[in-house]
């Protein structure tokens, strides 16, 4: 085994768009479990952008990330060094392991991941966190029924991809937004919505009048993680009693999106409009693995990887977020 | 009998701020009721915020007023005519009449008003409209629980008085925001809010620091009938959870509030803000009234009138509530 790890750690917060000199690459001396721990060796490192909030010291759900400290995020890894029996050295676990390429963590705090059912990468994104956002906004929240019309921005990204295909599976007509032509002929011919308009061919007038058009029928859910230009062009559309899980703000986290916002439509039309965190309802894992998991396997609900190699190179893959540059689920496979 | 009858009509659309010149005080024949009709001698009309998106003709969750037509209106009033057996003459009534001094209504179309439960014009108040949403919004989307801090704007108004009056007696700590130092002190003195705050004695950072110091404990149901200002100094005191019934924005009515609204804090405190609109709720007006009518006829349950005389003077009258100048529920005194 190596003496050493890698970290990334924060080196400095950003104002506005952060940048890769925001953050540092570090070696450190290998950490060494005790009683009840487990060294787990990173193989995948989820990149997410609820990341940003954590690297801002503004009031935020969470608590911030320290200078000089590791950043935070999901891990999936390899047991290679355990000091609890209930969890033996090969056995693959998914975790809070933090932009790191080595983490010492209690056996407490590890989910295990059976290699059976997925490539383990998927416990990062459909089998995870991302997966279980769409889930839970999905059905706690939006409540679809079969024949109503479901709008999800970011439509080829972790969250957006699943949102669409369980709405998809659950019989209503399902449109995605997304930055490419290239991401809505996938969201389309792959992940089967039924229309997807590429926000970055219009202004605001003109996707809001092309989303009426390819939602003849109104907008009954529109499944929120971005904000901005794209609310604005889905307010008016949206029908009577609709319903706005919001789990995202992704054009606000670089403070750059001021867009005015205007709360009529949400009176008029009785909309319901919910924020939620995902990880206030640990509980609602094991329903959401349960249903998931077997679409997973069986194809019929499917997800895309955008894997970068190198945990040293995690600071510029983080940024493409924002860009949205990623075409899938981003994850860093580490060394 | 008289034989003309008098009907207050839009005499054009508002742009921006509406004016007394808008309408036009007419005179009309006396109508006379068919088979299964009542002729309604008006007493007292409503005038509330809702009315002034009738003017438009933008999209809006109800038919606009016709030009020409009379104002749309709650009315209470006698039965002066009948050809329906089962509503008499002499039974007072409350029907959506619309700013006339007599009408002609279905039978089907009225609710029988019991004078001995309270003076008649509550009707349109407290026991009416106004006094259901503030009952319905608190209750079915609030979900006020003791001990938690409920905040309430206009809040010696037809509605915000008493969603603060049913928050206190559910055991909540209840702060009012009004547009006086006289509201404020009936809020606190007459209608038992444990503290109030005059707006226009502060900007929108003080309001928020203001509000923080009437909430020690955060805010967990902002029941919003203001928007603009009002609102974003409320966002940043929310607490994890809060629930926001949004039931009327009369900032924006005239159409002339374009304050940013930042959907951030809804997302990091997980708030659930719901449009409604009462009319979309009949079946909850029983329930109301059998908890409410008990509390205004014991006296635990206040209510304030502004009394204006006359039909002709109802233009004038209504537009006094878009800038604050009525002191609790406007009402018309008719002939």
């Amino acid at each position: 085994m190596s003496d050493t790890a890698t970290h990334v750690t924060l080196r400095r917060r950003p104002h506005g768009m952060a940048s890769a000199d925001d953050f540092e690459v570090v070696s450190v001396q290998m950490p060494t479990p005790g009683d009840g721990e487990l060294l787990v060796r990173t193989r995948f490192l989820s990149l997410d952008p609820y990341m940003r909030g954590r690297m801002s010291d503004g009031p935020s759900y969470a608590t911030p990330v320290a200078i000089g400290s590791p950043m935070v995020g999901a891990i999936v890894g390899d047991v290679i060094a355990s000091r609890a029996p209930s969890v033996p050295v090969g056995t693959v676990v998914t975790t809070s392991g933090g932009w790191r390429s080595h983490v010492i963590v209690p056996a407490s705090a590890v989910r295990i991941v059976d290699p059976a059912v997925a490539p383990i990468s998927t416990a990062l994104g459909v089998l995870g966190m991302p997966g279980q956002t769409a889930w839970y906004g999905l059905n706690r929240i939006g409540h679809p029924k079969a024949g109503e019309t479901v709008v999800v921005a970011a439509a080829t990204g972790a969250v957006g991809s699943v949102v669409g295909q369980l709405a998809r599976l659950a019989g209503c007509h399902v449109v995605g937004i997304a930055g490419s032509d290239e991401k809505c002929a996938h969201a389309v011919h792959d992940l089967g919505f039924d229309a997807c308009l590429n926000h970055r061919a219009h202004d605001a007038n003109s996707l809001r009048d092309a989303l009426r058009q390819a939602c003849p029928r109104g907008i009954d859910v529109y499944f929120e993680n971005v904000g901005g230009a794209v609310l604005a062009a889905v307010l008016p559309n949206l029908n009577v009693g609709a319903r706005i899980p919001l789990c995202g703000l992704i054009s606000r986290y670089n403070g750059e999106d001021q867009t005015p916002l205007n709360l009529g439509p949400l009176l008029a039309n009785r909309v319901t409009l919910q924020g939620f965190i995902i990880s206030d309802h640990p509980e609602a894992f094991p329903p959401f693995i349960a249903e998931v998991a077997p679409l997973v396997q069986s194809g019929q609900l499917r997800y895309r990887e955008d894997i970068v190699d190198g945990l040293e190179n995690a600071p510029t893959a983080f940024l493409r977020l924002f860009r949205g540059e990623n075409f899938g689920k981003l994850v860093v496979r580490v060394g």
